[in-house]
């Protein structure tokens, strides 16, 4: 097998995450160099990664490698997308691409000019369940698509300053859930109602932020769609799918590390959901990978592209829009005159 | 036990079954009389029901007589209770108990006036697997409550006529969810925002109603809800809810008419759920009679009151006005100008 | 709907909830009669029962009751069936009809030529959810029947008294697996090997009896069977049944009193099962006396006679035969020789 | 992090995917040669596998290999533990280590001798499941073990050669399952009580074997076991655990490839199990990898070792003893004269 040439820019939490999955469980793949103004030098020489640097130019400038893995932190991924694209190199690039429609634009134009593949990193397309979700919705098995649900709760409140640049609920979280809702429908979103309130912790709400949200879509196939969101599920990563239509329903349950079931006079007592999205998504964040060097090698299509990032960044600006101003909106104009406000 | 003399008025598929159940399940009840304008004769007098009349006074004159079941059609029920109260006998009527909120609060006046218990059929409210959920939500195991889910869909479209005669989605349906709602979080409806479509049947959007709906809530403690509708759940009476909080999340799944679990090369498949509310709320719709006819001998108190009908119709009064304003309307505007078209 | 005139002959615990049934649940009966040794006459009373008496002759001897209801103390069982026969009413029974085949034998030789309808209280072959495993199984879903597991456990240890008087496990308790296996595989079982422990009562061990077993079967179709029982399963009582065969398998689970799921960080809890039969089988007893009065006139089979009881026994003797000389036992050498000790 | 370097004897299926366990998930491991008699060159020279040949002395005479793993055919496990004792080389077998009681002790002696780690894949003690059910049984959550409960299905028939060569159904198959038991309840087996027929395949009863099988345990602490195999649930690879106490019950369901739910008129249907015991125990194939060359590096214990081949192997000769004699055979006996066909 001919292994493609990779180098990683950013070695964060997520960053190093890819990188050992690169390295341990896709073969396609030959890990040549990483950067990261932090790096962790043991980490990456026990991985025996040949290049390390703090510098990216250690990266793009590499003539052999042929893709670059964008886990930077948020701010630099439109500027690293043209970099690589500049560069010739294909780019997997983490979400969020830009919260800014126009500069995602921007960088898709970059990415089509240079002809390279530009993936972005929205795993719940990659995960065995949606994917076996998706199969009964094409084979028909539920009919007309007419609702969409999706429960997205998170483990545990981010850190608070994570809160404060994360670009607010809208595009650090709900973001996952319009592409999700996309993906799931086959359809467009064309207008978005959130409600949202600080329920969880006063320290989000006194950043500008939300906790605890309920978004209704309007699809331009004429079904809706609804989203629940929270910061702060205690028991576990709550992950819930479900696209109801004319035929039937089909869902996708939290998956559990085990499928341990103890009784009691206590009750019935099954695992909890998985702790957080490492685990939850464990082989969609292999599988996001081994699909991106598949589109690189030609053989298979890109997953998520920048179409993609757009479409979802209007959604959340949309979202935003009709939390602040209470109302709903519709797409087009939320694309255009989107509050500025962080939430 | 001495039991309580119980009049049924209204003999239709739900008077029927409420006197079977008041026969057969309620010990508490001795049925004296029947009436209804098309009485099936041989159906009452194989119950032995020693009254039998076309005409409600049968029922309502009888001194005897000491409660009545109002289950006759939805347009008479609140004139009938106020001939109840004037008659000085306690009433459970079947929902409706009116579409305009002053009528509720007429009835409700009435009843007080005359001193008589006044319960409505919110049936959901005595389901065993809901009660069972309530109580941990009052044992304080999730918390504040941050978050409620209803999923309501029946098994099939009424027929067109029922459609049109039924008050629309909003009143007919979704009615439940908003008394539910309010049940299991504590809380009241204060701002409503609703979306719906015509994905099923298109008779029922020339009927001028729809048959698909998300409804957003905001409640007065803070917390959100959110419901959602099908008129035509091809598999079954899909009836879901959940409510979570800072502590955790209570559920209640679908029940099912048998555990039977069948492994094939096909799948494992478990039973759908129960074909209707008839099977799926059977022990709802005892318990529902007995709480009553306890409130009567007054050692229980009422399950759902006038109060509990009236809140119901504000919200569903706000949700129709929300879906063909296309806007997110408060409930003290809902109760005054809401729209009068049929959805 | 003529009904039919019935007497019940015991008012134990079992006897007083068969005739509850009768009274709210079974329509097509009329309870005129009801003796007992230590009637509770408040208890009959409050049911408007007319007949009430400590004489069982009051039943055997009305010329008007037809059938009659026998749950009165286990010795007398057979007796009451001949005395019923003699009389020419029809009889359900409650097991166990006898501890020896003999007697099971006699008994049913005086119901044929007296040509009463006899059943006995095999109270699983009415339960819906096994009902529902066997349509599966005789619809051909599961193909060959391979295997059969029973798993019946006891959510606590019955009073030392009851067990001392029981017959023992295996034909107190065990009985119903015995039947339930033949009738889940529609096979005759032709050997038996029980082992058998006391590891939750010691007072139960020094009765002579056992309190935890694993029974293996040889049925006559070639197929396999295993049961393991449970005097005490704390957190229930756990009734799970599966059919495996060559194209599959079927199963049922246990039955729980709500579907409430309650998630928190100490897990995701669902209810325990039922807390005893009474709640577990309720529909049961109710369809095993609707069917058993449904034979009386003559548009039902028998849904277990007498002939049961007997297979059923002879397994008993067979197991505890098996259990005392610790080998595997053949069913016609257990109907002779079984050993005479308690187990 | 310091690597054990690693040989890798034979590549069969398990060996190839020991080997790209090793050297994807496994980064304790430097995997520097494999050997086998009909090496596929192109796959191991895909994984960059050093060293590749047809001769085991290429693993075993090379001065840096620390550790082996050994797939080879089956009748040569025994002497290939013997040789790697004598090259000082810690070992990981396959099972089975040997059929025979005394060939198992003198592999355990000569590995004592030497000073090796000696590690036998019975995986099932590596999967998170079952390992999380023992946590519940260590923490007391069951009480003291009263039952034991093992359900093991092969998803499909091997083939026939694979059958005749295999050892029988207990040697081949149920040895997991006899391992299992004792894991699980923490006592040794005494006595055995198999029964076994031939009701999928003639051909395994021509070539002398038997394809079901329940298998009864009495051990040692006095809790009972019972094991329910077949070599073909046509729906997947069936794997289901229970242990049964005084304080309630611990059981380990079978996994999923997905969490999908379909619901339609047919029912609500959700995947089969595992295809296979690659698929089922794949985390487990991993971990007992990992675990064994933690026990190289000396901070982790074996898992299994050789006296618990000879436990299993005693238990599974046993079994094939009590099924052909057709009566209960303790374990002494049982390890002393069991029979020699085949079964």
């Amino acid at each position: 097998m001919e292994r493609t040439t990779v180098g990683v820019i950013g070695a964060g939490r997520i960053g190093r995450m890819h990188t050992e999955n690169l390295i341990h469980s896709v073969p396609e793949a030959f890990v040549k160099a990483v950067s990261s103004p932090h790096l962790d030098e043991d980490w990456a020489e026990a991985l025996a990664i040949p290049v390390r640097s703090v510098d990216n130019a250690a990266v793009l400038g590499d003539p052999e490698i042929e893709a670059v893995i964008i886990t930077a932190s948020s701010g630099s991924h439109a500027e690293l997308i043209r970099q690589a694209a500049a560069a010739g190199k294909h780019a997997f690039c983490e979400k969020p691409v830009a919260f800014e429609p126009e500069i995602i634009e921007d960088v898709l134009n970059a990415a089509q000019r240079a002809g390279i593949k530009l993936q972005v990193g929205f795993n719940r397309r990659s995960d065995p369940s949606l994917l076996d979700l998706m199969e009964a919705v094409r084979e028909g098995t539920v009919g007309e698509v007419q609702t969409v649900r999706v429960t997205n709760r998170d483990p545990e409140v981010p850190p608070i300053d994570f809160v404060k640049r994360s670009g607010g609920l809208f595009f650090d979280f709900v973001i996952h859930d319009f592409d999700t809702v996309r993906f799931l429908s086959n359809s467009e979103i064309v207008e978005v109602y959130a409600v949202g309130a600080v329920l969880i912790d006063p320290e989000i709400g006194a950043a500008g932020d939300i906790d605890t949200a309920v978004v209704t879509l309007k699809l331009a196939s004429g079904a809706l769609a609804v989203i629940d969101n929270s910061r702060q599920a205690v028991y576990g990563y709550d992950q819930r799918f479900e696209v109801f239509g004319s035929a039937g329903s089909v869902a996708v349950a939290n998956t559990t590390p085990s499928t341990r079931v103890v009784s009691t006079t206590g009750g019935v007592v099954t695992r909890t959901p998985h702790g957080g999205f490492v685990s939850r998504y464990r082989e969609a964040f292999v599988d996001e990978l081994r699909a991106f060097l598949g589109a690189v090698r030609g053989d298979r299509p890109v997953v998520a592209g920048a179409e993609d990032a757009l479409a979802a960044v209007r959604a959340a600006r949309a979202a935003r829009q009709s939390y602040l101003e209470q109302r709903p909106v519709r797409l087009e104009a939320g694309s255009q005159d989107a509050a500025k406000e962080t939430v």
